[in-house]
């Protein structure tokens, strides 16, 4: 018996047309984070947007942009894919305090504080030395908290994230990283940043990119055991899925996203990934979001009730949207 | 006895303070169409909106942005300031079609299509030759008109103006400018736009601006003589006040208004206004917004009806952006 499940991925990089949202559809998804921008500043994320804005309209039937929580509620009932926008670093903001709410005004709720590399907010995870949160960062924290916008610390560095969750008045988010302590990639989250995940109330979408697992070759066991682990030390109501897929992209794509313009470099991202491939493939019980149906049914074999599966494959993250997307 | 008659300024060039705000509040002023930019990019319009919305977040108890024409009913009831944001050119929009529902995201209600200038979209008034609306403006045109943003054609060109108005499935307005027959000056509105205007069912929004009447010495019993004969030709429902009002800018601010970046020369306004200084003295029955109630006065003593006072000073512009502003 097939349930109904409402699923919702939190980080998804994938380059939206009508086949791709019918994947989605496929695997059950009703609503993803849609990433619209890793480098690029504030002129070329609305750029971005305005894209997705058009598919967006043009492809009414399939899809629908998110704006409060509820909205996904809708997508579920009219049997569309809700896209949540947001992006991977601030660089969307440059150096002005008021383009956070301007962001949120075209349809940006989560932001990402740092990615990867150091900015004007903070550290990035690959940097060697995190000074924290800078003067911007905190006003800029500041600022996210009282448009609604969510905080995004997956690819953020340390003392960054830990100066980020001292800030931040409310809870935050990692959308797409695994525990180190299970996994320990520095991609991964390291044990003092979940704890203090955990006291924020914060929560974090698991991912089955190989690159923040073992590499290749972890079984769909491995990653429920991953998912309880998590629930064990996060809670139940705090862990949800968020795969950080990548479809419908090009190469030229995948050097933009890991080295963006900042380095010559094309073998930058290898340090960062022990020297993986940026994009590898993808183990075969999750191919794609057609496979998001056997993350749900390995969780209930590993014994999870049908509340706490509902719970981490989309509830989570939509009370949490509920409580993030209202403005202070 | 005086009269609250609901207020509205169709175009005003100031830059906010407390203090300017009071100036509107003291003359019965509601709502205002604030310009936000008049050359500038898409980066540097989002800076201008930026700061204006923290103004408006920082001084709520006397001021507030209006998104829906209804907002107006509420800035009038709770004796704030209402800010219509615009511009006065599509340099916010650059080549990009999808920023025209960007720049309607982040508050702009009201685009003018040219400044003076040609630009991506057609002529402005000022170049010698037109060749009417560009493919580009046609295309931004149908956008404007589906997301709900009035079309300005105040400084726009005389074959562009028209195209336009062929174009444009909604009515469109002059938020500021005089008839060109009575005052001619090239700056005001050949018989010919305002033929098409009044087939548009648009609007214009009458000014005391000096350089947009004979230059200095006008009575108000002539801007009342204006009034009553664009009353006569367009009809009492599609004239309103525009006043071009500029007050709280400094000299800089004036030579970028007028020669932005594209010309050296600044006396370049000088052959677009017979040689008259680009901000003169007003008259001394129009000094500032404290003077609204001098208008409505004068054209009680004129002879208009009360509810013919009211549809000039205010209700009509409340009619058309309840018209307007609406999403297709």
């Amino acid at each position: 018996m097939k349930k109904n499940i409402l699923t919702i991925d939190a980080l998804n990089v994938s380059k939206l047309d009508r086949k791709t949202v019918e994947r989605f559809k496929e695997g059950g998804v009703t609503a993803i984070h849609l990433c619209v921008g890793i480098w690029e500043n504030t002129r070329d994320t609305l750029s971005q947007i305005g894209d997705v804005k058009v598919f967006v309209r043009k492809n009414n039937d399939i899809v629908m942009l998110i704006d409060e929580a509820r909205d996904i509620k809708i997508a579920e009932q009219e049997n569309k894919l809700g896209i949540i926008l947001g992006t991977q670093n601030t660089s969307p903001i440059e150096n002005e305090l008021s383009l956070v709410e301007i962001m949120s005004d075209v349809g940006i709720k989560i932001m990402q504080l740092t990615y990867n590399n150091q900015n004007l907010v903070g550290a990035g995870k690959f940097e060697s030395n995190d000074n924290g949160l800078s003067r911007f960062g905190k006003l800029v924290v500041e600022e996210m908290n009282r448009v609604g916008m969510i905080i995004d610390l997956s690819h953020v560095g340390i003392q960054t994230s830990i100066d980020t969750i001292e800030h931040s008045k409310r809870p935050v988010a990692i959308t797409h990283a695994n525990p180190q302590w299970l996994y320990p990639v520095p991609r991964n989250v390291p044990k003092e940043v979940m704890t203090k995940l955990k006291e924020n109330n914060g929560i974090i979408g698991l991912s089955p990119f190989p690159n923040m697992m073992s590499g290749s070759g972890d079984s769909i066991e491995d990653f429920v055991e991953m998912v309880a682990q998590t629930v064990e030390f996060m809670g139940i109501n705090n862990v949800g899925i968020g795969t950080d897929l990548i479809m419908n992209r090009d190469d030229e794509f995948m050097i933009w996203a890991n080295m963006g313009k900042w380095t010559h470099d094309r073998t930058a991202h290898k340090s960062q990934s022990k020297g993986l491939s940026a994009n590898p493939q993808w183990p075969n019980w999750f191919s794609g979001p057609e496979d998001f149906p056997n993350l749900s049914e390995a969780m209930f074999k590993k014994g999870f009730s049908e509340k706490e599966v509902r719970a981490i494959m989309g509830e989570n993250w939509l009370d949490f949207f509920e409580m993030s997307f209202k403005q202070e």
